[in-house]
Parts: C-alpha cells; structure tokens; sequence
C-alpha cells in the first residue's frame, strides 16, 4: 500500500490526484497521526476532518503529545480504506483495493478565536446537518479543546490507489474462481441513549447518514 | 483516541485486555505501520496477521521501507475500528465508539522457510478457507515476499476501547435526540474478474465472508 518512502515517485499525477486526495480524506473518519518523541516512532488514530488545504485534529488541552506536535515537531497523517478483497489464482496475488494517503509536515495550534469554529467543523463532516440540532458551546468546552491543523502542501503528500480485478490470465487455474468482493461502511439502527431522545423522531443528520451509508 | 504516551498507564488491566487486543487485530484488514528515517516519522498502511503473539506484514523484497525495518528499526504499528458514531447535545460532546490499539517493538525478517506457511497464515486470515480453493505458490512468488513480523510483547501495546452512548443528563437540552449510531462493514456483491472465473459457482471462503460480513 502507500509507501512515503516514494513520496516524490508521482509528480506528474499530483494535480489530477489531488480531487482523490480531498474524497478520501472527506470519506475516512479516523487516520493514524504519527511523529517521532525522543527518537521514537509514536502514533495515535484520530478523528479528523478536512478543511480546504489542511487536515484538523483535535483532542483534550491537556494531552501531551498535543502540545507536542503543536510545538512544531514533524509529523505525518496516514489515512486509508479497503475497497474490496482481490481474489486471485494464488495467495501471493491475493490483494485488497484501496485508497491511502500519508500527509508530511508539521501541525500549528489553531488559534483560540477559530477553535469553535474548527469544532464545528468537525461535526459537520461527520454528521453533516448536525449543527442546527445540537445546542451552542459553553465557553469552558471551547477552552477545552485543543484543535491543531496540518497543512496540505504540495509535494507534502502522496496518495495511492489500487483498483479492479485480480488480472489473472484466463489459462491460468482455471478452476479458481478469481474476482472481488467489495466492501462498504453502512450505518445501522440508531439507540437512543436517554429518555428524551427516545421520545424524539430520529434527527435528519442522522436519517441522512443512514441513507448515505446504506 | 489511543494514545501511546499512556503506555503504562492500564498495566492492571493488560491481561483482561490481551483477549481483546487479539479480537481487534483478528477482525481489522489494514493497520498503520511507523517507524522513523533520518530523524522523520514515516507511516504506512498495510495488510496484516495476527499470528499467535506476533504481528504479520509483508511486502515486497524490493521496497526499501522493509529493509530498513527488517533492520532492527523502532516501530509502531496502530489499528483502530470505528463501531458507532456518539451524538451528544453539543458539538464537543460528539465522539465515536471505538477500538485501537498500538503496539511498539521491532519488526524481524521471518526465516525465509516460514515465509510461505506466513503467506498462507495471511491469505486465511483474511479469507478463511481460500488455502484450499488456489494453486500451490510458485518457488518465485515466495522468494519475491518479504515477511516480517513484530513480537506482541507485555508492555509493548497499548488497547483502548470507548463503548456505550453520550451520557448527556436528561435535563440537558432534552429537545436534542442523543445517542449512538452503529457503523459496520458489510462485504457487497462479488465480482468475476475473467471468463473462466464467470461459469463458477461463488467459492466457499467468499459465501462464507458474504454471511458474515452482512
């Protein structure tokens, strides 16, 4: 799958790939953040959204490798998804189809006056119509969150995809049955989780969901 | 969501949580594999297997990553499963259910004898019962894999779970529905790749993943 060490192997393609990058990372909820403390590989999945030409993430003030990484230390973001199982003739062919990208740079600390707004946004790109139905912040949860963005720079990302079949010749094995078996997120029932949202119809953010990840 | 500067924090429960590591890492498909090069963090998404206390990837001979890795490398590899998205009755209050898990060690080259049995050990992981449905692998496919596996070592891993709904107070906002909304991944319908594979019945591991994965 994506491999950074070829960061710079698909130049050409950048632009054209540049429309997958944004629906990938529109698609995925969580991506791994990495970076490097005291010389050691760290890494943590979190949740994320997209935001024009830079990636939020966001999490308690009170997180260490938070104020690390908003101190500037170097950082990378992978994000992936499985497609489909690729069935071929042989174990050694067997593959998945995917989309990846990992994002280099370094994350700033957005500033406090955007960090609502950036919280917002979060929501909305997971739960798209979930601001009309939710009440304001109190000014504490706002102070609260620690909200940081990398930026989407060029020639600071990769993207990779693989698509179709196995290409397995048709005299080759014939009697294995080669192909794909795609694969997709759907959303179930919701459970209402208190007395009062039981006696709620079901909010439109969340009818949406479910008829868009069905 | 998991966060490995807390490594040492749950060692009380670390026996509890092995059952449930091994549950996460036998059910997710692709995991985030880190290390870090000149001083740089460099992640990667692979496919992988859980094989007893080790962890399986492989890849090419030819990609320098892996060697690198192979080396003796600090590694870190991270997994998560979304399993619900959490709707509380303020943007900062929304969440998702989750399991992840990482784990740091360094990875080692498998014997070169044990590379296909690990070829094998992939292939079934991902597809149970596809061993007897291929070919045998050729002398070259296995010679062109390089396996490697991290050792799943006490105190080397990190497994987080967030379960449950939003625990927003009856008396908050009660006009907001708050709950959570289950998300799952569900294996669509299966798609021939050549002519030979179009006059077959559906092989038994892909029947199988279709009632499972429903």
């Amino acid at each position: 799958m994506a491999d950074l060490s070829s960061l710079t192997r698909y130049k050409d393609r950048r632009s054209t790939e540049r429309a997958a990058l944004d629906a990938l990372l529109d698609e995925v909820l969580v991506g791994t953040l990495c970076s490097v403390l005291d010389g050691e590989p760290w890494a943590v999945p979190v949740l994320f959204a997209r935001d024009g030409d830079r990636v939020l993430v966001h999490g308690s003030t009170g997180a260490g490798m938070l104020r690390h990484l908003a101190g500037g230390a170097p950082a990378v973001f992978s994000v992936h998804q499985v497609d489909a199982l690729v069935l071929a003739d042989s174990a050694f062919d067997h593959s998945a189809n995917y989309r990846s990208a990992v994002l280099r740079g370094s994350l700033a600390a957005v500033p406090e006056k955007e960090t609502e707004e950036c919280l917002w946004l979060l929501t909305e790109r997971i739960l798209p119509g979930r601001r009309q139905e939710v009440r304001e912040n109190l000014a504490k949860e706002v102070r609260a969150t620690s909200m940081l963005a990398l930026p989407i720079v060029e020639d600071g990302w990769i993207y990779k995809e693989r698509t179709g079949g196995s290409h397995t010749p048709e005299d080759i094995a014939p009697q294995v049955w080669t192909g794909e078996v795609p694969l997709r997120t759907v959303a179930g029932q919701p459970l209402a989780d208190r007395e009062a949202s039981r006696a709620l119809p079901l909010p439109h953010s969340v009818q949406s969901l479910r008829e868009r990840w069905v």
